[in-house]
């Protein structure tokens, strides 16, 4: 039930029966202002997305609308699996990283890290961010975070986080085109290629990798690579996600090259969805094999094919795909004797 | 599955996954000899109650006696329930609190934790409680306790517990009357009026608030009021069970108020069953509204409907209701992923 996407089942499997606490990074970026780049929430309250689904993640509630965020097709938040998960098999502890939200999530009890971080613009006009800045308050939170559990799942809630992570892949000199997922089941590629196009053309080679980060990237990306370096192999990490989160890999990776530096990395994996795994309009295991250092990879091996209801049969056709750390939390799932058959019944009974 | 009574769903939402130490607080008041006023084990044995549940919570048999307490009618302890969730979804270990027992229950290996205190006596002839004694116990057992889990599950079994909680929370001047609950779906309300009218004859103005515990309360309620305050918000706790529990804080807050004092109650929350939360002779939101602190508090969407059995059948009739922390463990149950079905299956299994 969980698939080898880069590696060997033996890290996954070390950590069958083990508690995890669960991570999720919040942030907002302009760029999903753009009319028609994402579609991972309501129109005109794209904003409130990592809000609404770290207050519903936590309590089952979302407070700061009425409604959970779904996209304009139906398709409702990956959050549903990652709380249905919880409630079949209960993390250790959720804690949320605000790195840069428009709206505070409205929770009580749940630990909030607050790094004093401003959502960034839009990479179109050059993002804005202090990426050195971001980046070091990820290391020195790595450095210090203590884990009361005996792993962390580190997910995201980034809205138009594909297309950030695109631009940043392909600031930085991967030869990474079409290798990016998307909300979308058919991406709007005009939309989003025009973005890249006027992303990239705020940076030129001159830039180094933090202005390049500051210009094309996302707070999440860049604090979350910050974050691994700190932690620097100290405790075990899934990365939950998919093709952004394959991107905190590759800054990382281009941030020990112009170290000169090597990091152990046998203490971090990422996991993610099947909708992501066997994508065809993006390519995971390739982004993957651009890093020089080894690194595992699995997915779930979970779809709706348990499930009569349109509005998840919609993920068996290519939207929404992965978010909220699904593909890491269906693992999760899977690791603590949670069946497909569960998971399924328990995203229904939320609808 | 958890629903909210007062208060917002975060505090219990924050404890899913953790685990916690069960608690049981055992006490006799000679108030439960008095004929007919309570079903909560059987007759003129009713002592032996919370002796006989804490060994069958501890270990599935009871030693002090060949059967498990039941009521007259047959209506089985609801230790069974707590002791199925924790064949479930384990608590991190039980501690049982001797508050005046006739019977020491017998148990290797478990800890019990022993203050000298002994029974209290009938309330009619006063209780005859050194209530400061008790108290000042309490909050040294606060100050000093170390929680070796995330967070306490307090419990009680305390036979006529609900009528020394009335007592208790009319002698403190509480416009409490038909608000606390009982063991019997019918109420022997002349025997439990006549029993209140007697013991609050003991009592006058005159009387301050350890005076009058000393005379109309029991140990239990007395020691865990200290017990909080002792650990001044230190801890997560859960006080587990219904009106007497709302009883404990009922005391808390008239001894702050006493003291001029406040105190932080955010880690602190009342957790019941259904049958409870639902009951239609008592009232435990209006109990809780009393207090001059906030407080969570939430009850257990369980009950036997997915049960046959007729003995079982008796708690949705309204029998026995609460105790030994059935709500606590049916909420604990459900935080750690066990579900409806599960919990139902086995207690039958227990029969």
């Amino acid at each position: 039930m969980i698939k080898t996407i880069i590696g060997k089942p033996d890290f996954i499997e070390s950590l069958r029966g083990k508690r995890a606490s669960f991570m999720l990074a919040l942030s907002n970026t302009k760029t999903a202002d753009i009319e028609g780049i994402t579609q991972a929430g309501i129109r005109n309250m794209i904003y409130l997305t990592p809000t609404l689904d770290s207050e519903f993640l936590c309590t089952g509630e979302v407070r700061s609308l009425e409604n959970i965020a779904q996209t304009p097709k139906g398709v409702p938040t990956p959050a549903l699996i990652t709380r249905a998960v919880h409630l079949l098999a209960p993390y250790g502890r959720i804690e949320l990283l605000d790195l840069g939200l428009e709206i505070k999530p409205k929770l009580d009890y749940f630990t909030q890290h607050g790094f004093d971080i401003t959502p960034s613009q839009s990479i179109v006009e050059g993002a804005d961010i202090d990426a050195q800045e971001v980046f070091e308050k990820g290391v020195a939170f790595g450095q210090s975070y203590e884990c009361q559990d005996e792993y962390i799942i580190l997910a995201e809630s980034v809205p138009s986080g594909t297309t950030t992570a695109t631009a940043t892949a392909l600031g930085l000199g991967y030869k990474a085109e079409g290798m990016f997922s998307s909300s979308f089941k058919n991406s709007p590629d005009d939309i989003k290629e025009k973005t890249l196009k006027l992303a990239l053309s705020n940076i030129d080679d001159k830039n180094d990798i933090f202005d390049t980060l500051s210009k094309v990237s996302d707070n999440m990306i860049i604090f979350n690579a910050g974050f691994l370096m700190g932690l620097n192999n100290r405790i075990k990490v899934i990365l939950a996600g998919g093709t952004q989160m394959a991107c905190v890999l590759l800054v990382m990776n281009r941030i020990l090259k112009l170290m000169g530096g090597a990091m152990e990395t046998s203490n971090l994996a990422l996991c993610t969805t099947k909708w992501v795994a066997e994508d065809e309009n993006s390519d995971i295991e390739a982004l993957l094999k651009m890093l020089s250092f080894p690194i595992n990879a699995y997915y779930a091996d979970f779809d709706f094919s348990l499930s009569e209801r349109p509005a998840l049969k919609l993920y068996d056709e290519g939207e929404a795909k992965e978010g909220v750390g699904a593909g890491g939390a269906l693992v999760y799932g899977f690791l603590n004797g949670v069946s497909k058959d569960k998971i399924t019944k328990q995203v229904e009974s939320q609808l």
